[in-house]
């Protein structure tokens, strides 16, 4: 079988010509969208993504402050920074990046990201807004997958998807725009039995553990769809997905390519989060 | 195959038997834990409700105040009520009963609740305490069907679990839960194609639909275990769940009775919560 590549740089081209026109727009009235990107590590693959947000930003008519807090900084020192830009009237958005230091868990700090504000959609309240199918801000790696699908008419509406990866920021909110587009949906894990026979009873599989080689052509069924999330540092220090694309390939209908899949998407996505939050605050 | 009944009875007996003795402890020190109930409807299986939750409070030392809106209700007085309740520091905890008027959603009105006092869980903050992982007042029903299996000692870790209906209050928390007990989870609903081979792969079915006769024996595999979560009222009055007994029976390894099953603790675990929202404000 022929396997579609699902590109996601049209898709992303498309939101972003949408997304620099709105800033303009926003730019001729008062200051451009302000994104503060918060980062308490010194990690390389953080640094690299990082500061491709920051070009995506300006190519976009973002203006994009990086706060720098270091690897060692503590809880306290995060959430008074995240909730300082939180009450600036200047800061339209702000995205906290990973990894924090060691001990910190994502779910300490992120609450102190107001909602209004918090584009990659990490508060409990921005989860919840989303559990609740309320006007939130949504985790952008998640919408995008749903977006990817869309745009490559992968019907969901009553298709058999399992999404292999529970994690707060991408496994847990796809399940909930999964099950929202009335998908039925499978989530599988680290814990899961028998991977291969869950994964391969789906129509769609989404790969968002972070392991590479996570999803091979044993894990799927004939003329399945996979969309591969992973973002992984190969030995050879190329960024790799969860998928196995020699084996996949052949076997499923489509696959996502990484790089150039959801990733574009996400980032995209991001961007449009940030032009929407300074459109709400302009309005407010 | 002998199906074993898992009666929530004893379970709810000893969870009860444990709130009492808290309630009475917060009594001595000052005034007994206080639960206000919301209601907006003149449903009679509601007010049936109703009464059982105000019986089961007064028999554990719970003060509970029904405040009667009326079925014609705005979300506006709904809101208001709630937002002064939660206000209020002689209440420990608010329920909102539902059905609400026509036209006005739960999640319209339920982050009125302070997630301190939302001893049911609905509010979009208390969802995302719960999707992120965080301290919070879990969905009594859904924090009901885990207890239950594990009273009974079925192991959840690894196991795959089918929940059928993905309503805000019981399918998606109670996938959120069973994800936090390492199972793997499928949630599938109305818009699921071909329900019965999606819960015939899973060990464990969770009927949460509230539509009557909605698993029957030919969507079970062999030795399942079945929780029936359904409280609909039969054409004859009497209230059944959403499982076919005699076609499950003789076929699953165990299935909870509608009524005696979930129901009873349920009961026990809002009461439970409303004991220690109190605790919490009093140590506060």
């Amino acid at each position: 079988m022929d396997t579609v590549s699902l590109s996601g740089k049209e898709l992303a081209a498309a939101i972003n010509a949408d997304t620099k026109a709105r800033a303009a727009t926003l730019a001729t009235g008062g200051p451009a969208p302000r994104l503060a990107l918060v980062v308490a590590n010194d990690d390389p693959a953080s640094a690299w993504y990082v500061n491709s947000l920051r070009k995506a930003a300006e190519r976009l008519g973002i203006t994009c402050d990086t706060v720098e807090l270091g690897a060692d900084a503590s809880a306290e020192a995060i959430r008074a920074e995240l909730d300082a830009r939180s009450a600036d009237s200047a800061t339209d958005a702000i995205m906290l990046q990973t990894p924090l230091p060691a001990g910190i868990g994502l779910d300490d700090v992120s609450s102190s990201i107001a909602a209004t504000k918090d584009v990659d959609g990490v508060s409990p309240l921005s989860l919840g807004l989303l559990a609740s199918n309320l006007d939130g801000f949504v985790p952008a790696t998640s919408e995008a997958v749903v977006e990817l699908l869309k745009h490559h008419e992968i019907p969901l509406a009553g298709r058999h998807v399992a999404v292999v990866g529970r994690s707060n920021i991408v496994g847990k909110p796809l399940a909930q725009l999964l099950l929202a587009e009335n998908a039925t949906v499978t989530v599988a894990h680290s814990r899961t039995t028998d991977l291969p026979s869950v994964t391969s009873a789906a129509d769609i599989v989404v790969a968002a553990a972070g392991r590479i080689d996570l999803v091979t052509g044993k894990h799927i069924g004939e003329a399945a769809v996979v969309v591969d999330v992973g973002t992984n540092e190969a030995p050879d220090g190329k960024i790799v997905g969860d998928v196995e694309a020699d084996s996949v390939r052949g076997k499923a209908a489509a696959l996502s390519p990484v790089p150039g899949g959801v990733g574009p998407v996400t980032t995209a996505l991001l961007m449009r989060h940030v032009v929407t939050a300074a459109e709400n605050a302009r309005r407010a």
